[in-house]
């Protein structure tokens, strides 16, 4: 099942010497390589040859240092839950497992702040804050490290209102491919001090260095959280409805669409009882006067546009039950096809073209018989097509490949992106040239030679690197 | 007085080409020189040998063709309002002025987004916008181009709820070193598509391309505007206050504080009556009910510790009266000394630390005899120390120039930085090697060389780049 290539003689030398210096923080037992040869996507597994469970800044700094010598490919590894095969270990190497590194290392709540090594979780660093008064409004769903999250560039349900990881992480710890270690800047709110290499790592997916730790921004929790549905018979006029939220400047924490496909995978998958029509699903965050305010405001704007049998509630069971069900959603739509394996696909178009890609993205799923229910964050105009390759299936793998394409094409076409927030991985590589011309990739090319001129860092990502 | 370099053969054959291409759009007079020859800092002027006044992108292609066959320094001029020395052409070469390159080429009311020209000025754009019930937030005071304040990575007073350009622009059409033409990002609201080419066009002060266009988020102007003013004897509980207020999440659209030398300039310059005292100058956006809330939810904690005679108001003209006088405080500071060049340094800090920082600068200050007003975009940690340096005054320079020394190591020793948002520069690339240390700074000059390898960008500023 694995594509990892063999490694020549000069590498196995130099993974005999990480063995001597790692001890039992390396693995090379057969069920820790499957672990760390796949994402949660479609694409094909690929093996590394050890795994290395690091513990440290100092053991990234050693490894990296062996695996440059020896040119070792080295692949970080959070817990796995990218989308676009991102951690798969084409060339074999080791997969560098952050998930030990998952010490908070300090909070500030008089600045906001906090500083955290990379394999702390995102429910982790949420139940430390927690009593604080504090969070970390980055929300991409899964339970994903935070230095997983700065590599990929993640962004979800809150990027809306706070931002996506590119405006709320203040500063990183990455040790480079040389081996030496940098502060991409000082952790003050803002800074004009040369090119923005904070910004640089976020997004490039373990091909430019490794994160081993992040300071990020906080934010206080809300006094009161109130969250609402309401339910559509028309799509477009539930989008129509959600770019006049967004033009009026009505306070959103999350504006999340299920269409109706979705919905009905979600009641049976979580036990709930929603209608069978197409849902937005809101949050306000502020105090107990302003989320009413800016719920009736909603309201009214939903009502204008046809939208019917509004709902809110800031009970904390009844919220947590709703937004549990919408972070399952994609597990709901797996669930039709016992051990297939998700396929879902992730664009981006200005909000003016939303309501006609996903009209467009739902004729062409009918045409072609496919079952893609969609979520979508749709105040930022991002949305996902959960599909499902069912077990050894390639005709319908094929199928669904086709259809991505199509899918992208068409976001392209109106001045969206092949990847709102999941990344090229390699999964993307070619989309990356057609969204964005050979000349602009040339130059992100120049950038990976510059930083990695071997190509240890998760080759094969991003930028094909001419190799 | 200008410090440029004697060209070579070479690259006077290469100027000869540039004035047969361009014709009367080239500029030798001497006095189009000489005001290209520096910004509004205190830094030495440096004169280009030619001015070229582009009209477009292909005007900008042509240009760096010629510049990069004959090695021709290209220093790209928006209108003159660095505070770094940012334009000075320190080894000659073509000043490229972008004041012709000033079309607004698309706004779209739908996805609050535009398209500009780089040399769109900040007012310009604005006018342009106001009949739309649209605004760009970022505000640096000074009437800037578009493309300057991305080049510079500008932020300003709007930044605590706006953020600055990083956060605004969705996409750069940039000039490559080589002439090659990118676009850095479609214009979708978010993307992970590749390395963020955006954010390292911006703030690399010209020295990786030439900005052409911008496309640029948009806000909707809002319903209702409140500018509030409170004065504090003690400086440290004004800070205090402030900081309160950001982490009980009150919406606040700007917080600006003047110390009081800061009121005492401003209150001769501009004819206001503000009380001898430090003062915080707030504004709030939103609805005519929202703002109220805000400024109450302001007014209560400002009162609670020990702000006094606030005073508010919705009226435009008011309004106006107060934020001008804000923006003209560097204008006010430098009246005192007539015929002196400005020194406005620019550090900032963990907001835990800025109300320690300000009270040993205002020491500093006092033990150094030195008249230095502090204006500050407080809720950012950000300020500005407005300092003048009277005309052909060497030993006063030298003085202001140790201050800022002090300053820096102060902000650097508390977690800050050494440039909020007024950039590197040629006066603090010794700053940001103290500030990121050797092999952050390596990094820099690495994607420097690889993306403009003859060193023709900008020469001799943000990194020495090893020559």
């Amino acid at each position: 099942m694995s594509e990892s290539l063999e490694l020549g003689a000069v590498q196995k030398e130099g993974i005999g010497r990480l063995r001597a210096m790692f001890g039992e923080k390396l693995s090379s037992a057969a069920a820790v390589l499957e672990q760390h040869s796949h994402d949660e996507s479609h694409h094909a597994p690929a093996s590394p040859d050890v795994v290395l469970f690091a513990e440290s800044t100092e053991d990234v700094v050693n490894c990296v240092h062996v695996c440059r010598d020896y040119q070792i490919p080295v692949v970080p590894f959070g817990v796995g839950t990218s989308l676009e095969g991102h951690v798969q270990a084409l060339r074999g190497g080791v997969s560098l497992d952050m998930s030990r590194m998952s010490r908070i290392l300090r909070v500030s709540e008089e600045d906001m702040d906090c500083t955290v090594e990379a394999g702390v979780t995102r429910r982790q660093l949420a139940d430390h804050l927690k009593p604080r008064g504090l969070f970390f409004p980055v929300d991409p769903g899964a339970d994903a490290t935070l230095g997983g999250m700065a590599a990929t560039g993640a962004s979800g349900t809150t990027t809306v209102r706070y931002g996506a990881m590119r405006e709320v992480v203040l500063s990183l710890k990455v040790v480079l491919p040389n081996g030496e270690v940098i502060e991409t800047a000082r952790r003050a709110r803002k800074t004009s001090a040369g090119y923005d290499l904070t910004r640089l790592f976020i997004g490039s997916e373990g091909t430019l260095g490794i994160v081993t730790e992040l300071s990020l921004r906080l934010f206080g929790i809300p006094e009161s959280t109130l969250t609402a549905i309401v339910q559509f018979d028309d799509l477009h006029a539930a989008i129509s409805a959600v770019s006049h939220i967004i033009q009026l400047g009505v306070r959103v924490a999350r504006i999340e669409l299920l269409d109706r496909a979705a919905v009905s995978a979600v009641n049976k998958h979580s036990g709930l009882s929603l209608a069978p029509n197409h849902l937005l699903l809101f949050e306000f965050h502020g105090s107990p006067k302003s989320v009413t305010d800016d719920a009736e405001a909603t309201l009214g704007v939903m009502t204008e546009f046809g939208g019917s049998d509004w709902e809110s509630t800031t009970d904390q069971g009844e919220r947590t039950r709703l937004w549990r069900a919408r972070h399952d959603a994609a597990w709901a739509v797996r669930a039709a096809y016992p051990g297939g394996q998700l396929f879902i696909t992730d664009v981006c178009v200005p909000i003016s073209q939303l309501a006609n890609t996903i009209e467009a993205t739902h004729s062409d799923l009918a045409e072609h018989d496919l079952f893609g229910p969609i979520i979508g964050h749709v105040g930022d105009g991002n949305f996902h097509v959960v599909c499902v390759v069912p077990p050894n299936d390639s005709a319908e793998l094929r199928k669904i490949q086709a259809f991505n394409e199509r899918l992208i094409t068409r976001a392209l076409a109106v001045g969206g992106t092949c990847t709102g927030e999941h990344g090229i991985g390699l999964g993307k590589i070619s989309h990356l040239h057609r969204e964005l011309g050979e000349s602009a990739v040339d130059v992100m090319r120049a950038i990976k030679s510059a930083i990695d001129p071997q190509n240890i860092m998760n080759p094969g990502k991003v930028t094909t690197n001419g190799r």
